[in-house]
C-alpha cells in the first residue's frame, strides 16, 4: 500500500485553494496570500502532479501587459523547474464588485460584455500555459431577487456567452474542452444551474454539446444535501465528467471546503470508487482550502491529507474489490434472468407481447432479503481497517 | 377579479391526493378513502378541470379483467357526466413491497420486468382513459447503500426502461409526450433523478429525446433546498415543461405536500408568473392533500385553497405588470446597449475583436446601484395586498 | 393604518447593519463605510428608535484614550441631536484573527483573557452610551475539529466568562440585562449554543440566571431550518425574551440576513404576532443588510422596507383579531371541557385517580376535523390582503 | 480487541426497532411483526442488554385486563429466561388518530386527559417491568398551522402535563428518571422541542427540574443540521444525559433511523467518545431500524451491525487515548497561562483590575496555527484502520 503521492496520481490544487488567506464574512484574513512560483514549489515537493489557476491568481487584475509577460515567464520556468503541469484554468468573474450581480447574466449589457473580454484573455493566458480543460464557475450568475425579470433571460444569456466563447476557443486553435461547475447557492441566494444535473440538462441546449462537460464539486452536491457519488455517476454516465472538484463539506449550510475526507468517508470513498473504476483519467482536484484557523504548516498539512485520504481510500477501493465476502454478497444480490433480460433491454412487439404474457411470483419477490444491511456492515469495517 | 375556479383554469388534481387518508410513518390513517366516482363529483364542483390517477389509484391490484372493465367505465360515465377529462396518467411502481429496492433499475431482473409489464398495462389505461401525459416518477428508484454496484447500472437501466416504454407507446398509436418527475429523496436515502435539472441532463441520453420532458413539482425541489421558481424557468428555457405538480413545503424535511401557497408566497408568486407568462398550456396539477390532522371537510377546504390561492397570485402577476412604479424599476435595472449587444450576441472574428478593444468604466459599473431592495420590497407590499 | 416608522414602534438597526459594506467570501466590498454619526442622522429620518454596536463599529480597535472618548462624545451628541437611544451594545469577538479558533472557549488562555478584557471594556463602553441590553454572540464559539477535545471544555469555559462578566457588570453597577445570540453555524463549522433551545438550556447551568436571557434571530434558526415563531415562543413561554433580531433568511444555507419579511411572509406574520401580542417591550432590531449588489440608496430602502413590512404585518395582526371568521374557527378549535381541565391541570391522588377511570369516546375524537387547513387558507388569504 | 458484545456494553433496541415492517408513507409493510418474546430470545443470542417498548408495542391497545397481565407474564418469563432487563419505557402517543393534533398539547380538553390516563397506565407497566427511566417523546406535539394559537398554549400544556406525571410517578413510588426526547420534525410540521437544547431549556421551567433530563438521538439532532457530539456534550454537561438514542441519518431529510454509523462515522465516533470518556453509566440503545428493502434476516444483520460498529469505535477511542502523536498535537493545541487562568476564571474586583491591566502580544496570538488540520487528518487516519 503505497500512499505517497506521485504525479502519475494526478492531484491538482488550485492557486486560491492553498493560498486561501482565511477571510470569511465575519473576519479578517488570518494567513498571508502565497506567491504563486513558491506554491509551485511546495505542492511539487508534496507529490502534486499539477496547478490551476483563476487569471487573477496569477495576474493580478489590472497588470500591465509587461507584467503580466514577466509573471507567466515566471511561473512557466517555476513548472518546468518542478515538474508540474497546468491542466485546468477558469476566470474570475465573482471578485470585482463590477461582476455583483452577475457576469454573463448581468442584467447590464456592459458587464455581460466585459465579462466576455475578460473571458477572452483568460483563455488565451489558459491555453498559453497548456491547460485542456476551462473551467467555468459562475459564482455571480443568480439572484436574490427575482422580481427583476432574469429567471428566463438569464438562461438565455448564459447560454449566449457560453456558446461565443466556445466558437472563440474554436477560432483561435485552443481545443479547450469546457467544464460548468455547478453550486446550488453562495454567493447569490440562489445561483442559475444549481446542481450537476442542472448543468447536464443545459448542455443539451448549447450550440455546441460535445465541447462541453462538466465539473462536479463534492461540496455544492452536499449544500444541497444531494449524494455527491450520485451526480458523479450522472455526469461519467452522460460521457460529461470532464474535470471533478474533490473536497469535503457538511449539508444545508454555507460553503465549507473542507479537507477531502474530512467529513464524510463513505461518500469520499465511493467517489474514489466511481474515479478509479470508471475511465476517468483526468486531475483529481482539490478545491478546498485549510482551516481558517491554521497558519502556513497547516495548510500544508491540509494539502498532504488530501491527497493521503485519497490514495488511503482508493487502496480500500482495490481491498473491496478483492473482498470474497463482499463480493458474494453483490452477485446475489444482482438476480440474472436470461429470458426476461432478453425481452426488457429493447423494445420489439414479440418482446412487448412476451413480457405481457409472463407471469410473476411477487410474493418471492416481496420477501427476497437483498442482503443490503450486511453488505453496507461490512463496506464500514472496511472502512474502518477491520477487515 | 375572479376568484372561481372553473375548467378554463386547467385545475387538476390526483386521486390519490384529495384521497390521500392521512397514514404516516407514525400514524395509522386518519380519514377513509374516497371513492374515484364521488372524487370526480366533488372536483367538478369545485371547479376543477381534470383529475390523474396511478393504475391502482383506479383498478385496485389484483382486479380481474371484468372488474376493471366495469371500473373503468363507471369511472368515463362519471367523467362524462361531470364535465372532468383525465389529462395525466401514471403507474404505482412503489407501493407494492415488490418494488421495494426499485422498479426499473432494481437489481433484480424480474422485478424489472414486472415493472415494465404494469406500465404497459397503465399506459393501456391511460390511453383509454384520455391522458396525453404520462408521468413517470420513480419513487423508489434510488438507494440508500452504494456498494450494491447500482451507481452506474442503475441509470443504465432506468433509460433501457424509458426508451422501451416511449417505443411502445408509439407502436400503440398512444402519442404519449412523457414527463419525468424528479425529487432528491423519500422514500429512498437518496432517489435517482433527484431535480429538474437532472432529469433534464438524463432525457438528453434517451433514444427519442424529444418525447420526453419534465413534471417539476414544487415540494421535490423544495426538499433539496432549490428554488422552484429557477427549476421551472429551466424547464420552460428547455422547451421541456411538460406537466407541473403544484403544492408547498418547508425544505430541507420529509415530503410535506402542503396546499398551494400554504407555505411560501414569494415562490408560489413566481411560479404562477412563469406558468401564465409563459407559453405553458397544460394543466396547473395541484399534487398535495390535506393535513394529516383534517375531516373530509378539510380535505375539500385543501383543495379549494390551492385553487383560490392561485387565482389570487394570477391576479396579483396581472397587477405587477401593470404596475408603473415595478415596472420602471425593471427598465431601469435592465441596462441595454445595442452596440456591445450585437457584438456579444453570437461570435464571430469581427465581434471578439471589437469587444477585446473595448474599454469599459469598471468603476462606473461597480458603483451602480440595480435597485434591487426597493423592487423587491415593492413586489412584498403587492403580495400583501397594500399597493 | 399607519405605515410611517415613529419611535414609539422601537425599531433599531445596528451600525454594522446599514453600514455593510456587502463584502463576501467571494468578493470584495462593494460599497463604502458609513460614519457612525452619518447613520445616526439617516436612521432618525427613516423613523428609527435607536441604534446599536460592537464596539469597534463605533471605536475602531487600537484607537488611543483620546480618540475613543472624542468618537465617544460625537456620537452621542447625534443622538441627542436626532432623537436617537442606544438600546443594546455588543463586542467584537469574532473579526480580529486572535478570535480565530473561538474567544471564550479559545483553547488557548492568553485568548481567553483578551476576551475577557475587550468584552468588560465594551461594558463600560455600552453602559456609557446608556445601553441597558447586552448581546453575547459567540461567533468564534465553535469548532470544525471536535478532535481538540472542547467538546465540554469549550460549554465550561464559556460558563466562566459569563459568570464573570455577570459579576463585573453588577459590582460596577451596570444593571445590564445580558442575551445570548444562538446561531447554528457560519462562521465555524459548528457553533457551540446553535439554537435558541441550547441558549435557554445554557443559562440554567449558570450562577446568575436572572440575569440572562436570549436575543434570537429569526435568520439563525430558520437556517437550521427551525421555526422561528416557535423559538421565539420558547423564549416568551420562558421569559427569557431579552431582545429580539428581525431579518429573513432562506433554510439550509449560508447566513443571508435578509430585510425581514423578504423571503418568508408567514413566519414574519406570527413573529410580529408574538411580539405585540405578548408583553415584549423591548427593541425590534433589524440585524439585517442591504444586499450586496446595491448601492447607499439601496441600503436606505432596505432599512425603510424592514420597518415598512413590519407595520404592514402589525396592522393584518390587528385585522386577525378582528376578523370574525378567523376567530370563530379558532374558538371552535380550541375544545374546553371544564370538568377533565379541572383532573388534569395539576395533580392529585384524586384527579389521578378520576382521570383513570374516566372514560372517552375515542372515535369521536378520532374523527373529529380541527377545521385547520380553512383557518391557514383564511390566514394566506388575509396577508394577501384579500380579505 | 473484542467486538462481540455481551450485556456489559449495556446494548438496548426497542420492541419498535428490530420489529419495524418496513411501512413508509408510499409504501406498505414489506416485513411481518416480530413476536415481543421472540425478539427477546434473538437480541439476547446477539448479546443485547436490554429491551425498551412502548405500551402498546407490548400490549395491543384495547387488550382485557386479563390479556395484558398474561402477556407481561409471558414477556417478563422471556426477559429472565434470556437474561435481559426492560431499563426504560415509553408511552405511544402518536399512532392513534386520536393524538393526530398533538397528545398533551392537544387544543382539545379530551385528548389532552386522554394522553394523561394512557401515560398514567403506561407508567404504570414500565415500573412493573421494572424499567428506571421513562422517555417522552411527543410525537404530535407540534403544528403545522400556527393560526390555531398554541404557539404559547402548547407549552403551557406540555409542562402542566409533565409536572403531573413527574407527581404522580412519585406517588405511586416508582422513581422514575424521565427523559425528553426532542426532534425537529416529522410527522409534524414543526415539532414542539426541536433541539436538545430546547429540552434543556424547557425542563428548567417545570416543577421538578431535578426529575427531568433528555434523551438525544443521532438521528434527530442531525435532521435539523446539528452535530449530535455537541448536543450530547450540551446534555452531559448540564448533567443532563439520562438516556441516548444511536443510530444514524443523512441531515435535511426525512427520519431515516439508519443502522448505527451507517452513514457518518466522525460522528459516531465522537459520540462513542462522549459516552465512553464521561460519567455517563446508562443503555447505549439503538432507536434505529433495518432498510425497508431487508428482510428478517437484513433485520439481525442490522442489530448486530449497530452493536459491532460501537465496539470498533469504542476501541478506536482507546487507541486515541494512547496514541502518542494524537495526544502530542493536543496538549500542545491547548495553551495554558496559570496567571491568567487564576485572573479569568471567576470574578473579583482584583481580578478585572488584574486583566484590565494586563498587555497581550496580539500578533504571536493572530499568528499562532493550531495544528488543527493535522489532528483532523491523523483522527481521520485513525478511523481509517491505517494508523
Amino acid at each position: 500500500m503505497t500512499l505517497t503521492p506521485q504525479p502519475l496520481h494526478k492531484f491538482t490544487f488550485g492557486l486560491w485553494t492553498v493560498g486561501n488567506p482565511g477571510r470569511d464574512p465575519f473576519g479578517e484574513p488570518t494567513r498571508k496570500p502565497l506567491e504563486p512560483v513558491y506554491t509551485v514549489q511546495k505542492l511539487a515537493e508534496l507529490g502534486a502532479y499539477g496547478v490551476n489557476f483563476h487569471d487573477n491568481d496569477l495576474v493580478p487584475a489590472g497588470a500591465s501587459a509587461s507584467e503580466r509577460d514577466r509573471i507567466v515567464r515566471e511561473f512557466k520556468a517555476a513548472l518546468a523547474e518542478h515538474g508540474l503541469v497546468v491542466p485546468m484554468a477558469t476566470t474570475n468573474l465573482f471578485a470585482d464588485p463590477v461582476f455583483k450581480d452577475g457576469a454573463f447574466t448581468s442584467a447590464d449589457a456592459r458587464v455581460r460584455a466585459y465579462a466576455l473580454q475578460k473571458t477572452m484573455a483568460a483563455l488565451d493566458l489558459g491555453a498559453e500555459l497548456g491547460a485542456e480543460t476551462y473551467v467555468f464557475w459562475g459564482g455571480r450568475e443568480g439572484a436574490e431577487v427575482d422580481a427583476g425579470g432574469k429567471l428566463l433571460e438569464g438562461l438565455e444569456r448564459f447560454r449566449d456567452c457560453l456558446n461565443f466563447l466556445a466558437e472563440y476557443s474554436g477560432s483561435q486553435g485552443y481545443g479547450f474542452r469546457f467544464a460548468l461547475e455547478p453550486k446550488p447557492n453562495e454567493p447569490r441566494g440562489d445561483l442559475y444551474l444549481p446542481t450537476v444535473g442542472s448543468a447536464l440538462g443545459f448542455i443539451a441546449t448549447l450550440d455546441q454539446p460535445e465541447r462541453f462537460g462538466v465539473n462536479p464539486e463534492f461540496a455544492h452536491e452536499t449544500m444541497a444535501g444531494l449524494s455527491f457519488p450520485h451526480a458523479l455517476a450522472q455526469a461519467l454516465d452522460a460521457g460529461k465528467l470532464f474535470h471533478v472538484d474533490l473536497n469535503d463539506q457538511k449539508p444545508g449550510r454555507f460553503d465549507q471546503d473542507l479537507r477531502f475526507g474530512a467529513e464524510n468517508l463513505k461518500g469520499a470513498f465511493f467517489t474514489v470508487k466511481l474515479l478509479e473504476d470508471s475511465e476517468y483519467s483526468g486531475p483529481r482536484h482539490f478545491d478546498a482550502h485549510a482551516l481558517r484557523t491554521e497558519d502556513e504548516a497547516g495548510v500544508w498539512a491540509f494539502a498532504a491529507g488530501c491527497m493521503k485520504t485519497y490514495l488511503i481510500l482508493k487502496e480500500k477501493v482495490r481491498q473491496f474489490h478483492e473482498d470474497a465476502e463482499i463480493q458474494g454478497l453483490i452477485a446475489s444480490y444482482k438476480v440474472q434472468d436470461e429470458r426476461l433480460e432478453t425481452m426488457s433491454r429493447s423494445f420489439s412487439k414479440e418482446n412487448a407481447e412476451a413480457l405481457r404474457s409472463t407471469s410473476f411470483d411477487l410474493d418471492a419477490l416481496r420477501q427476497r432479503g437483498p442482503g443490503l444491511e450486511q453488505l453496507d456492515q461490512l463496506t464500514v469495517e472496511l472502512l474502518l481497517g477491520v477487515r
